[in-house]
């Protein structure tokens, strides 16, 4: 077996995402070849790519059936996540990807599509943060338990940043620590507007994959002024399946598609796609309708990233504070990472895309 | 036994809402005694009273205990609705009372408690109309199975006049079944007001102990129109317990609650207010927190009129075009009987009140 040989074979394994084969997409590295033994190194665009499984197979089958069926293949992974910033100076300089989670009006959980987003992202390697800028109702402090929480500042060259909170393995950041909480609702207008473009440049990411952050909910001129400031890679629009909803992430999706704003949609995710007691975990009871979401996404043509259930148990209690998948709730739990995981894949398609690679028909 | 005798007996036996007793209040009639058997009827200020095996008790006991311990009693129930409309010229001439169901944003289910509402008001032996005048929406075309059907017309005095439907003992009409599906999202402003104010002006009730007018949601111009042209008793606002919806129930507290409105809120009935599987008939999951709808009536002094959960059974499917009233739901059937039952009482105690009546306090 010669490391042509290898290459060649792994020449015909396909990146499912990018519809091109991992040697051209240049994605094999510390290749080693010891008698019988193969091994090499696959770099991801993500470190939360769920292809994982599927490419070392791939990988595998390759090399046995072309090259040596008793070659023992051992495949690595490493990620590299993919920027569309290149320069990244301006405001957060050290974020390679930054994905807003909108929703047309409040009640639909976005703050808890936000945290279980970025937790997922971050269980699967990703450096990861996230940026509670719901200026109307931040909900991270209550969310991971660190309500009251002063956050500490640091001095950078001369200037006062603010050092993000560590939970979970990631970093994260509340408007809500900033401001005492009967305060925020005065903030209207030009003064929210300032506030939040303060709270972006002041707090200290330092190098992330990905930041997610909590929108306001709804469609208004604080949206203008966080697409401005921020430099988003796009946003993940939350909808129930419920009509009211559905219309309102509607006015969501025709707002960020204005010219003015033009910020391309990652995606729309369905919340409370069904209800499943924890009692009787393989009943889904469709309470606002079904599949709402997926049907508005087809209409409008956007990825659909996935159906998050709404599962309770009649016991449960203390566990504010702690975000869904730090719980036992499993069923939830793999509709996270499932939606996470398409996520990172549709934010390192548009990254190829945009610079320039042509990529095949999306694979279901 | 005297007549005399039963009269002083039944004095001692109270209406339990108007805090008076039945023959100070005149409700006692068709007395009649032979031998050891006493019957007489009383006359209720609502059909749909809830109190009324109370006061059969009551009222037996007291005539056995002060009276004649072996009379055998018989009692006979009858009712007045009461009104406080003196003259009833002008819209809605045969209508007693007219309850108005808001709510102050949609999905909140407004539109299925206006139909229980006047389904379970109707079981109650009462005359019944439902008028769902949401103009944005218009649901009972579909709830009730009379999509496409065009309501007849009949000559009154000279002027054409809308005839209502009738389904399951009580009359309905609706002004989705006037105007085309697709007209009626242009109606905007000036255009909604006149439409509104003839489809109220130009349907025909006949005689109705109550009216429930299913409003659009939302707190807008289109409200003081119609309370402009309808002669309103007063208005149930319909929450979830979700914070955003509480938040959204305020606000329409607060316009009907206005000098240009001046409309009694009857009171706030809580919707959603627990998931309950048809499988599992003994759990309630709070799933949009608890108790937020009690906690909001509270805080504003109203009445709260009742706790509506949500049942579902994952086998349901053909129920469209039944309300849920109509159906063998046993447990949302008793919270909407239970709800009905208190706006029976809230607006005959209010009526007596109006008129000049003192009433003690409120018996729980």
């Amino acid at each position: 077996m010669t490391e042509q040989d290898i290459l060649k074979a792994l020449s015909n394994v396909q990146e499912p995402d990018l519809g091109k084969d991992l040697v051209t997409l240049n994605m094999v590295r510390d290749l080693k070849i010891d008698g019988n033994n193969v091994s090499f190194t696959i770099v991801l665009t993500t470190p939360a790519c769920p292809m994982k499984d599927h490419m070392k197979n791939a990988s595998e089958n390759a090399i046995k059936i072309l090259v040596n069926k008793e070659a023992k293949v051992t495949v690595n992974f490493t990620s590299q996540t993919t920027t569309l910033r290149a320069d990244r100076s301006g405001a957060l300089p050290g974020v390679r990807n930054i994905i807003a989670v909108v929703s047309g009006k409040g009640g639909v959980g976005k703050s808890t599509v936000s945290a279980n987003l970025a937790l997922a992202l971050a269980q699967g390697g990703a450096r990861v943060g996230l940026m509670d800028a719901d200026i109307y109702g931040p909900s991270v402090p209550i969310m991971f338990g660190v309500r009251g929480e002063r956050p500490m500042m640091k001095d950078m060259g001369g200037k006062g940043v603010i050092v993000p909170l560590e939970r979970f393995g990631m970093k994260l950041m509340s408007i809500g620590l900033l401001v005492d909480e009967k305060n925020a609702v005065v903030w209207r207008g030009p003064m929210a507007s300032s506030a939040i473009r303060q709270f972006v440049t002041d707090v200290d990411w330092g190098e992330l994959d990905y930041l997610v952050v909590d929108m306001p909910p709804g469609t208004g001129d604080i949206h203008l002024t966080l697409m401005q400031t921020v430099p988003v890679t796009g946003v993940v629009v939350v909808t129930t399946p419920q009509d009211v909803a559905l219309a309102d992430a509607k006015k969501g999706i025709a707002m960020f598609g204005q010219a003015q704003m033009n910020v391309p949609i990652i995606g729309l995710v369905e919340n409370m796609s069904y209800f499943t007691p924890a009692e009787l975990p393989n009943n889904k009871y469709y309470i606002f309708g079904k599949e709402g979401g997926k049907r508005l996404a087809e209409e409008y043509d956007l990825p659909f990233l996935g159906q998050i259930p709404l599962v309770q148990s009649i016991r449960e209690g203390g566990d504010q504070g702690v975000p869904i998948l730090m719980t036992s709730e499993e069923l939830t739990k793999q509709a996270f990472y499932d939606f996470a995981g398409n996520v990172a894949r549709s934010v390192s398609m548009r990254n190829a895309r945009m610079r320039g690679e042509e990529i095949a028909e999306v694979v279901e």
